[in-house]
């Protein structure tokens, strides 16, 4: 491999000659040998050109960068964000918790595409575009990563999540309304009670969905709020007055987003509260969706042995050695999913409360675990949605015979016999092996012509709105 | 002891007749013999007097119990509520998922009990109030019980943790004002950086608070909602018309709170979100006040070989072998309640995602840690502000040193000289153990006045608003 | 209430009179008033009672504390483990993380209570016992408490843990023999799949305790090693030559347990990974028992709408409002409890994380989740081994239908005809409702002679050793 | 792109012409587009290989698999090791819960590559190997997809984990040992204690290491531990009598690791409580260097304004913006995997202990979070022992200067004059900013001589073996 030399403060560094990254960058990938390369997720690098771009721009307008350093700056973040260098960002999330050497790797990145741009050799004559005090101008790594971090968690969220999961909640809410009288036996505690209808069911899967959008929107705001401006510990030491709401507003217009400058710089760099705040609503939404998909292969389960209530499609051959056999794998995939957020959760937690004074230096391992989370929540929703939910039927026979069975119909009793009475029968049905009815005028406690009058699944679910 | 017969729909059971608990309740004390006895948490027991009250008074309104019931099962719970009867109670949390056993422990006791307010003795005569038929009317414990945990809930949070969080947030923020000129030496990577206030750096915490503060606060509406009305599986069966929406009215009345009646009841019998969302939100503050705690105690941290730049007020005795010891105790509590918050929210939403149809059945689990969690960190934001944070100074001799000494001054050099001649004096100076002046003068960069005139800690800190 | 003057090095305290403890209990009580008052788990006061005797043997061998002191001391520690000193410790889990006002606690009841057995009054004439001079001769806090720590979790763990699985493991092995031919449906994804017989499914469950079993034992050796010795910050300062490994020889004598000195003091005063390590085996062993009582109560749903392959014990009435209800309280009970030992890891390991230097300050909080699991897992694991283990019994008419009609019984041609064609019987007799024997013959791949020859679920279960 | 038409039970499917796989792998590409692509870990793909190749071994051994298919199938397993195939494997972790579809992916790709090395084009001639009936002969995903799991992560904390950690424990021992008579002073809550040496304070981290590499070690038994043989629901239908211990002897062969059949299937597909087991040493691991990696920068912090009593490498600039700032980055890496590897435990948790009946379906992500704490552990053991521990150096100047100044050597004075006296020393001392011996002799406590041969730092720090 052909190598340059490249030099920062610290010396000399061989780095591959094709590439344009610096010193820096190839001093990190030397020093942080930690799991695959390039696993700094390419969203953040996103971030990264977003608000070296909008930094730019409001570092111009202030009059502290010339107007040809802007457009060289923009140009290159403006080839990032269209994919175009994607080979260009080599480093790992296990390198300093601060992100410092990715902010470098952009810096030292744009800065050289700006020089080849400028039709010069990297290296060759003077820099046009320098790494630090350019692109980095008015900035910190302190500021500029959680910045990116906030730009990439809003993005995905707001792009990713909220979208797939708002269409999951669609289709279950137009099941519920299609199967809003279909009656079925209800069960607590996975015994037989009072029957519901299974649009009534679905539609509490609704609900939860409906509550996890809610908690995930209330924290929006939080998260819209970037660092941006603070520099090295908050005190915005070497920006332009003005730089911190200018800098933010160009980042809403780059982006198409609310984004907001942080109230107060020292909390926006030495705690990630707003990772932690929505990454807790996103737990939320896993253990709202860990309850529908564990009930949907629950009701679904069978053919012949299980409740079999549901149908839900059928994707693909289930078994390697058991022929003919469908296996509810979608319900799976995304209670997979459930649980990988739930741990990602403790992970950005440890994290989140482990700030040192004016800095949290887990920034990365806060930053990868939350898009994680994010993008797996969404395609798992869409997967969900696409492949099982869309598809899913009540099986009407099943869900007939197992209503017309059941004893705990004799609930309807209570306020004509009370408690005991309506238990006794029950009792003395199940241990017969009878039916309520027959129970019921055995012991004298109900004529035949009440007990049909009193007991019909269909009176006993209330008012289908 | 003595014990008096009582009876259920399973036969008989000797209960000691000292109590006013019956049949059920002992079933359950002899049947989950797990951990200590009367676990469960009095909170919960309160909730289930106002919601027993609300219900007899709903009840009554709707022509569904006559008034002299209504105002004996009322006497009861107001009796219940003012701690008349705390030794009623001995069931555990680790009973039924449903918490079927503590909803009839409260039937049981306020029948009995209110059989001897009408001067009989339990068991005696006719049965003036029924346990199920009465107390229990229009109710299941699949509505109860999460209704008195939501009821638990709200009241801890809005009566305890907010106020005590709010009182630690109005003290730090008064440190931040008196002491936001005392310039002191940042520290990013635990290592030396460019100067702040310490003001400054406790604005940061109370940013933390606010924004923690503000994540409870956008959960409590969801939290307000309760699942009476429900019944068995959230049809609302043997309720009558308007009953839910009524009796949530009454238990705003009772409690003094905003609670409204579920808009899903089958969301809030089958998940209870609601727990998981404001936890979410209680385990944001740890992870704020872990470091909070942390950073205040690394501050304080000496007396001669550590820190410094605070004092904090000496409590107690710091060791029973090192005489004349001092240690930050209150720190230590404070995050120790955090590592349990943290462990708790794991606890409630593994019990969160694991709903089963019609009903989770991790209700007394879910209750208990929440209400634990809400509790302690109450009650330790209290003991922090009154014996740590408020007594918080400045050691501005120690402040004064180590902002004078630091080498990261230097960075007010980068808009004069650029980041790579900044960077050599200051390596030159950490390598020789002289001054910033020192060498920026010896390298010829700056001239002595220039660097007085440049290099101000007291410039460096940006506004002070 | 009455009070007396008690003194420590910071002053003069009230303390209520008719208490042996002194002044720093005093300030402790005063300043933490987080949660209910002596939280402090009561086996760790059992700890410090084993330990303080054992250091006072062991000063008195190695010469630096008279005969009638060790005595004194010794007889104290003794009414502490009767239990006759109870409400001497008043003190909470959330102190100073060293848990030095507990240990000083027992130095202070100790002393006062040595005085009053001489027929003195506390504070009258010469005191006989010094709390820190001679109670805590030879000892810190820092390595006192986690001693105690490890003293209790032992005990626990090898007195009441291990057993209660040991006991619900031999009644599942007892049924996994009895069940051992009885044939009945497999069920993977929750879907019909290939038979097995209810004793090999029980004798999974069996093997996971085993192997939970074997995980804990594994860690004992890590746990029977005691910190006494190491004072202050591990070197031993002001102890006499020898004193570790004797200390530590009258632990194990008066405990009866193989406690030995910690190879490593500086380890076992700034870490506590012994107590992380052993609480990783309870986690295991909590997610065994979760997988193994949420089994239970799906094979024993019901009673007409479920699986109901088993039977299980009907303990109480299950619903307050649904007669005749019974539900698997004892399964519910157990797996609320495996999710609070999920949730104690957490917190457990977060406290571990987070020593710093020659002490970690997270010790009382560690003690008190270890012990809370530890205890709940033995209590939980009796009570279901009690109510519901030992009542299991195979609903044998259910079992037969649904392996009678299974569609998987199918996997026995892949070895005779191949998995392509086997998958075509399988599921044209799914979709037309019919028998595999039907079908296969109809398809003309088998006879009805080899389909019968070749297709017997008894055959299909493999060797039953 | 050029398809083909590959099929399978459920019909025809278009595959990329270029590709190995077939009909389910397709399937199962475009069902699952969840997360990035190819997603499965590479060392599942390579413990498959492993796995098909030994079954091919066994199959042939046992009379049911032609040697000539036994020969391609294990030549086609062989190329995948070399890494020859690597992408053919496209498929996602959140897919089926068994990892049925991997198992497929795997087979198909046998099949289909083995009728290429004999000269055919796919779908060309007859099939040579059947993917079901010969590359899955003797198989099911049941017991594939876990005994792939147990050989990938069996290998990489064997071969990866454990020897990186031990490497970063010789490190630290050689500075235990190197630094054993370096006293300095020590802290307990974070506030100055009593000293002891440089060496005893590493011999700590040493020692923590030793118990977690003795913790891993203790699980590996179980890990070693195959499914194969239990095939479809673990009763080892259609397998040939002897084929499980024989397939495991091949697995021990090729792998060169001591597997052996699992002594209980049901257990060893129903639960992966093996996987829990290691992972939670792993979870030992992190907390015990997150403790080390955060004391070493706590001790290297300054460099003029923090402890400084050791010097760690200077690795790259720290700063984007504070020239000539160096940062301990090696131990934020460390810090931030070890937060993660606390994350992945819960994950990790929570899949486990969701199995259901005689199958776990949370299997790849299981696999897929064990396999990143083994790896990320062993890697940033690595690079921390290369980057940060090799050069850790005594700052002696500073160590001596703190050590001097300490007012915690008054606890020398204990069993000379009392506790309370020398905490009085020490507390005047500290209010006047005295020396302790000016105070011991000012208050007549103690001779100037006596003082001087009792307070010795270097006697107060114990026996250095």
């Amino acid at each position: 491999m052909n190598f340059r030399i490249e030099k920062d403060t610290m010396g000399e560094v061989q780095v591959p000659a094709d590439k344009y990254w610096g010193a820096q960058t190839e001093r990190s990938r030397n020093n942080f040998k930690i799991g695959a390369s390039a696993s700094m997720p390419k969203e953040i690098i996103e971030g990264f050109a977003f608000l070296k771009k909008a930094a730019a721009y409001a570092n111009c307008d202030l009059g502290v960068l010339p107007i040809e350093k802007r457009d060289a700056i923009a140009t290159v973040c403006d080839e990032i964000l269209a994919g175009k260098l994607e080979n260009e960002f080599p480093l790992v999330i296990w390198q300093t918790g601060s992100g410092t050497q990715s902010n470098m790797n952009v810096n030292e990145v744009v800065a050289n595409r700006a020089q080849v741009l400028k039709g010069l050799n990297i290296g060759e004559g003077e820099q046009f575009i320098n790494a630090n005090d350019d692109v980095n101008k008015s900035q910190s790594s302190n500021d500029t990563f959680p910045t990116g971090m906030h730009i990439a968690a809003y993005k995905v969220v707001v792009e990713s999540t909220i979208p797939a999961v708002e269409k999951l909640r669609d289709t279950l809410n137009a099941k519920a309304i299609e199967f809003k009288t279909v009656v079925k036996i209800g069960r607590t505690h996975l015994m037989d009670a009072t029957p519901l209808t299974l649009g009534q069911e679905i539609s509490g899967y609704v609900a939860q969905l409906n509550y996890g959008l809610k908690a995930v929107k209330n924290t929006l705001a939080h998260l819209s709020e970037v660092a941006l401006g603070g520099t090295a510990v908050g005190t915005g030491l070497n920006t332009p007055e003005g730089y911190d709401v200018k800098v933010a507003e160009y980042i809403a217009e780059f982006t198409g987003h609310p984004f907001v400058t942080a109230e107060n710089k020292f909390e926006a760099l030495a705690a990630h509260d707003a990772i932690v705040e929505t990454h807790g609503a996103l737990k939320q939404l896993a253990v709202s969706l860990n309850k529908i998909a564990n009930d949907v292969r629950m009701l679904a389960s069978g053919p012949r042995s299980g409740i079999g209530e549901i149908l839900i499609p059928e994707n693909e051959p289930g078994s390697s050695i058991m022929p003919g056999k469908v296996n509810p794998t979608q319900c799976e995939a995304l209670t997979m999913v459930c649980a990988q957020v739930m741990g990602n959760d403790v992970a950005i937690s440890v994290g989140g409360m482990q700030g040192h004074y004016e800095l949290n230096v887990f920034k990365p391992l806060m930053a990868a675990n939350f898009l994680q989370s994010a993008r797996l929540l969404g395609d798992a929703c869409l997967s969900f949605d696409e492949h099982c939910a869309q598809g899913i039927e009540p099986n009407y026979k099943r869900i007939k015979e197992l209503v017309d069975n059941s004893l705990m119909l004799v609930t309807a009793l209570n306020t004509k016999i009370g408690y005991y009475k309506s238990a006794e029968i029950a009792q003395t049905a199940h241990k017969n092996g009878t039916t309520l009815k027959e129970e019921a005028v055995r012991l004298g406690y109900v004529t035949p012509e009440d007990f049909d009058a009193w007991v019909k699944p269909e009176d006993m679910v209330g008012s289908l709105k």
